[in-house]
């Protein structure tokens, strides 16, 4: 089985990826912990997509962790080899979720980068800044979503060019190491969200390089 | 003399600050270096704008260091208890300019940390993800452009009522620590101008969140 992209998780993440990667014209396994909630969610978006279950290898070139950052990284440990010579990407925010003011990783780190010591796949720091609304359109405002890419050239380049096909526009960051700071922007857009003094931010938002 | 900002710096981000600050209709004092730079710079901008020497106090409630990180600290450490009650703005970005891939603070840290740490001024972290371009304009794309804002909230606030009032849309981002995510995701801004991969990209972009 020859499978483009396999997407991990059947939340408002994995829905809005798993959208934008059927718009690409990719095929699509998905994963989740349920058969038959993986089955649900593929019978939903279309017949050609095929599901299963996470303790089975994933088949997709690209593998999509649409998973919260502790899941990820039991995910991948669990995996082991059934990850080498993927690439994988990480989607996840390490947000401290009870006051939204500060990170779960330590400074100088980043979940990409602790995702990555835990597998031999090519991890990428992307979506991480793209809420699932947005995600699912693939825009914002009537134009291409941003979707910021950080990773090893050549696993960033084509998880670049899957994000171009799926109508939106990769901004490569650099290495692995710039998760760091889509992590730490995205702690702030974040917590903009739950903010009672800022009512216009209402998880709908989409962080934008203009002009 | 009672006036309501004094900008440092007479350089690119000097000039678009008191561009704004005059459209807000606050009274502006402009120190450089040089009296001559600073009287030269004042006489173009408008007649109500006074001038002089950094090594005179300035008269702002509100201070703008329009300076590099090194600069700023300098000044900030010169200064001394002539700095005692006023907000100052700490708009500098501590990249490392010779690669454009890493900042010159320690991770944990920031440079509004830094400079709140030599004065006894309360610091506020706010324009450093704004390019002089759209600062000037004080708008990208027709909108009102965004500025993060960090630091302590009544100064916070203070600093937001200005921005208001310069035709920009404050985005208060939550206590001076947060400096780290704004000038962490500016290193990545900063380096999309700079990197010949991505040519759209020419240091007249702005950082928005749109929807």
């Amino acid at each position: 089985m020859n499978i483009d992209v396999t997407i991990i998780g059947t939340g408002n993440m994995g829905r809005a990826l798993a959208t934008r990667t059927i718009a690409a014209g990719k095929s699509l396994q998905v994963l989740a912990r349920s058969t038959e909630t993986a089955a649900t969610f593929a019978a939903e978006l279309g017949s050609s997509i095929t599901s299963g279950n996470t303790a089975e290898a994933p088949a997709g070139q690209i593998v999509i962790l649409a998973l919260p950052f502790d899941a990820a990284k039991e995910y991948v440990s669990a995996q082991g080899a059934a990850l080498d010579s993927k690439i994988v990407i990480d989607i996840s925010n390490p947000v401290d979720f009870s006051t939204f003011d500060s990170l779960t990783t330590v400074a100088g780190s980043s979940a990409a980068e602790e995702i990555s010591a835990l597998t031999s796949a090519t991890v990428v720091k992307a979506f991480n800044t793209t809420f699932a609304g947005p995600l699912t359109a693939g825009s914002a405002e009537g134009t291409p979503l941003d979707v910021f890419v950080a990773g090893e050239e050549s696993a960033r380049n084509t998880v670049a060019s899957f994000i171009t096909a799926a109508g939106m526009r990769p901004i490569e960051v650099g290495a692995l190491h710039h998760a760091r700071e889509l992590e730490g922007f995205q702690l702030l857009v974040m917590a903009m969200q739950v903010n009672p003094a800022l009512p216009d931010f209402n998880w709908g938002t989409a962080l934008k390089i203009v002009g």
